[in-house]
Order: C-alpha cells, then sequence, then structure tokens
C-alpha cells in the first residue's frame, strides 16, 4: 500500500469538515463495512471523535462488542460506491464484495482499511457512557493514514436522502484560529 | 424578517453536511456569537445535536448557565464574518458590531438569530453528562427558520486554521438511507 502515516496532531483537518466517511469494524474474521456522517471532533491530540451509529445497525453491535473501527474517508468518485453499502446489510453479504471496495491490513486494530479511501483513520472506543440513550460512541484515533498522491480530494457531504455537496473552491483566511 | 418556520424533521440536512456554524448566546442583556464546526446529529427528531464548545471561549460559560443558544449557518460570503468573530472574545467588545452582524429576536430562547444567516436553529441544551470531561453539550432544537430566497446556499466547511471548503457541485444518487 503508498499510504503513509499522516500526524494525529493534524487528524481534525480531515474531520472537522464533515465529510461522510465509511466505518469498517471486524468480528469473527468478518469485516463489515457502512457509511457514517454524524460524528465530530471533541479534541485536538489524541484526536477524539465522537459519532453516532444506529442501534439498527449490524456495525452497531461489532463496536460495541469489540471496541475497534476504522474511519476511512472516501472522496466524490466513490460516491455510488457509497450509497450501495449504505442500502445494504452486512448480517448476510459480504458488502466489500457487493461494493466493489478493496482492504489492507490495518496496523493498530482488526478492523480493515478501504484501500480505496484517500484518508484511514483507525480508532478504539474510549468512551461507552452515551452509547445506551444514543448510540454515541466516543473513539481515539490511535493511527492515521493517508494517500499522498491525491493532491486536492473532494469528499462528499450528506444532506440526506442520497444528496450529497461536493467540495468546491477552498478559500484561505488569516486567522488566530488552529 | 422574512425568515419561514423549517421543520423540524428536516433539521439534519442542514448540519448533517458539516458546515461552520455561528453559535449565538445572551447573558444578562448581552449577546455573543462565536463560529463553531465541531457538532454532529445525534437524533433525527426531535433533532439533537452534539456540540463542542471549547471551556477557553467566553461562550462556554455562558451556554453552560443559561442553557440556550442559536446554531446560526452561514454561507461563503459571510468567511471573513465568520473568521473575525473567531479571532476576539466577546468578554469585553461587542462582537456583533465589531464583525458587522446583525441579531433579530428569537421565539423561544433569549439568544439572538443572526439576520445574515440563510438558517437558523434556536436550542436548549439537554443533556450536560460530558460537558466537564469533554466541554461536550446535548443541544434539543426547538425550533427553526430558513431564508427561503436563498436557493443554493453554499456552506462552508473548516480545514483549520482559517482554510474552508466552500460547497461545489451536486450529487442526487437513489438510495434507500434517509
Amino acid at each position: 500500500m503508498r499510504k503513509r502515516t499522516f500526524p494525529l496532531a493534524r487528524v481534525y483537518g480531515l474531520l472537522e469538515p464533515g465529510p461522510v466517511v465509511l466505518v469498517t469494524t471486524e468480528r469473527a474474521g468478518r469485516p463489515n463495512v457502512m457509511p457514517m456522517s454524524w460524528h465530530t471532533m471533541m479534541e485536538f491530540e489524541p484526536p477524539l471523535v465522537g459519532c453516532v451509529l444506529s442501534d439498527r445497525n449490524y456495525s452497531f453491535a461489532t463496536l460495541k462488542a469489540t471496541r475497534e473501527c476504522v474511519l476511512n474517508i472516501p472522496t466524490a468518485e466513490l460516491a455510488e460506491k457509497v450509497v450501495a453499502c449504505g442500502d445494504v446489510s452486512g448480517r448476510r453479504i459480504d458488502k466489500f464484495k457487493a461494493c466493489g471496495l478493496s482492504t489492507a491490513p490495518a496496523s493498530h486494530v482488526a478492523a480493515p482499511l478501504i484501500a480505496e479511501c484517500y484518508a484511514n483513520l483507525e480508532c478504539k472506543v474510549v468512551d461507552t457512557r452515551m452509547v445506551a440513550k444514543y448510540s454515541f460512541f466516543v473513539l481515539e484515533v490511535v493511527k492515521a493514514w493517508i494517500d499522498p498522491s491525491r493532491k486536492n480530494p473532494r469528499t462528499i457531504h450528506h444532506r440526506g436522502r442520497g444528496v450529497f455537496a461536493v467540495d468546491g473552491r477552498t478559500i484561505k483566511l488569516r486567522t488566530k484560529v488552529k
């Protein structure tokens, strides 16, 4: 794999813009994947991410049991695959095969990286206090990967019911803020 | 004001894409505002939003004390004002005047709406369990407003240090997913 280590202190810049991510999990040798947009940064370093996985999803039970996942960030050209893997359940089928996505081994967790995604964040669950009431997990990113060949990755942002905004132009302004 | 009521069941479509929002608060007759990107949807209806406001911000203490705020969603033309109001503290100055933003009264909370923003979400704090550890508040959106004259609002998505992605093209795909 051509991916490189990405500094943990810069992970917030990948998630703070609010892209759709593909969450991978693994249990008993079976990997699974689902799209997810309900996430937020909670701390810069170590990077903490809060996210909601509906308890109607097969991935919810796996994440709760294994306490590990990978957040994979897809770009616009993967939009159809993202939607496809949100429309079927991994309970009975191999969603990677069904949706045309490839896995690669992670270094710190059993869940796989998605090769086609330009960034991959290996995560451990660190707080489950809000799982029972809100299905809300707090994750710590323990290892991050980036594809250095992708110079201007355009992520997708879900507006609901299969409508996505794709990143357009970039604005750069002087600021004191991180 | 030319804004109209927006259905609470559709609020997730405004926040799920991850735009920068301007959080307004009010205490002892003094309104304040700060930009915020660390938010996530937590429930469709009633809409619940989780968000992190750093305890270094003046707004943090106000939100904690008053348990009310408004999430105002700016479009790209307001980017400079958004950055400006992140670079100064409301502790001593009137940030609305300093940043060129106008207020309008809300209907359910004391915090004001920002007139220039295309959508405004009046919120009450409903869960503070994670405030002490993560500065993470759970808000319920109790009233939502939209400017019906804005046909294609382009929001901004913060990548860190004053760099923003602006919404570009839209992708629409068939899906079973909400």
